[in-house]
């Protein structure tokens, strides 16, 4: 009797942007482990009978614990079952994927990595431009703006984020971002560098806003406390559509 | 009569890896426009009475010319029929997407970029690694090992690149990497930072293999011209699976 683990990138939530591959392992399997990030259409693709298991911990609100879920990883396959580990966006990019995959090792299980769409290639691709340029912006890196106490990383390296030629992702950074374009800002990124930010992706109250980080920062520490998922680009972004 | 681009990314050439809304724009398709590296078992999700045309410009190779492909996809998309520009990996990652979406533009023809999943997650994926670690690795990056001449492109930001704490992903790198890994150690990197080569990803022929930059440098001096697509990781990598 041994199970096996999918962990399956379920994308920014819509269904269409699920791979091929995911939506079968979701249709195949008898535990699904989920996190309220990456829940709602995307489980309406599981059979009837699976077992739909909610250990989310999003930012603000009780936590399952890590180790929990991990346990839960290993004891689920232990009963020889079909467990789909379901990540928001590419579970590779700010997943937490490596202590489930160390509890999944240690405990001799075998596991999978469905790869998909992460959350960075959503926003460009609905805001119409890419995340590269030819000439402009050969560089692209993703970094997340809250870590485990949700505050802005103090080591993160500035000077890298601060070029301009590169065009940055900010996953998880709408709280903290006045914050880090200070920091950005003294490093000498200019206060008119474009910046988007993308709202629900891939749901129905998806909003984009498209302005500069000065400006993005003034209205994020004017902004009550969100809940919906958003991420951030800046730098080397292409012209706006239209 | 007016006709509609839909850019599809085609991920890194496995089927299974496309996304459910790739797939169906594919089989709706009149026209399927394509480079090399999209081709293969994608193209046959297109319906039989598709026009598929290739516009490939591997390195290389012979290569239609940029304008030549922007020029076909507002002329197909003029005579009122589905349109779809294949692009392999994410169509915003490195995909010389930009030249095209001006023509569109330009010519007021309509398209929509249909994001998909990048050769990085799949390497990392493959491999069994995450591409970021909670703790020891809160950036990652992805840049162009080559140019528009198929050099190591002079203007990087070797600093950037030469972070430790940081998971760099090198696109269409092969060639001029034991070039960036000496412009790398020259700017601090150590020499047996941990490096992965990945290479014909999500095809038969799919070979991984993980050393170091200083190691992998060498393999590549001595390697013959290949023609199998690679991507290469290297930096705070996971430690390998098993």
């Amino acid at each position: 009797m041994s199970g096996f683990v999918s962990f399956v990138s379920a994308g920014p939530g819509d269904p269409e942007l699920l791979t091929v591959k995911g939506a079968a392992r979701l249709r195949e399997a008898d535990v699904v482990l989920y996190d309220d990030l990456a829940s709602g259409a995307i489980l309406d693709l599981a059979r009837s009978g699976a077992n739909l298991v909610a250990v989310g911990k999003r930012a603000g609100r009780l936590s399952a614990r890590q180790h929990h879920v991990s346990r839960l990883l290993v004891d689920y396959a232990a009963t020889g079952v079909r467990v789909v580990r379901l990540k928001s966006g590419d579970a590779g990019i700010f997943g937490r994927l490596e202590e489930e995959i160390e509890a999944l090792r240690a405990a001799g299980t075998g596991y999978e990595i469905v790869p998909g769409v992460t959350s960075a290639s959503v926003a460009a691709a609905q805001a119409g431009i890419p995340l590269t340029r030819r000439l402009t912006s050969r560089r692209v890196q993703f970094v997340t703006g809250a870590d485990v106490t949700g505050e802005l990383p103090a080591d993160l390296n500035w000077a890298a984020l601060a070029d301009p030629e590169a065009t940055t992702v900010v996953y998880m950074g709408r709280r903290t971002f006045p914050a880090l374009a200070a920091r950005l800002i003294a490093h000498g990124l200019a206060p008119e560098t474009p910046a988007l930010l993308a709202e629900s992706l891939g749901h129905a109250d998806e909003r984009l806003v498209r302005t500069t980080i000065a400006d993005l920062a003034e209205q994020l520490t004017h902004a009550g406390a969100a809940t919906a998922a958003a991420i951030i680009l800046f730098g080397a972004l292409a012209p706006d559509q239209g």
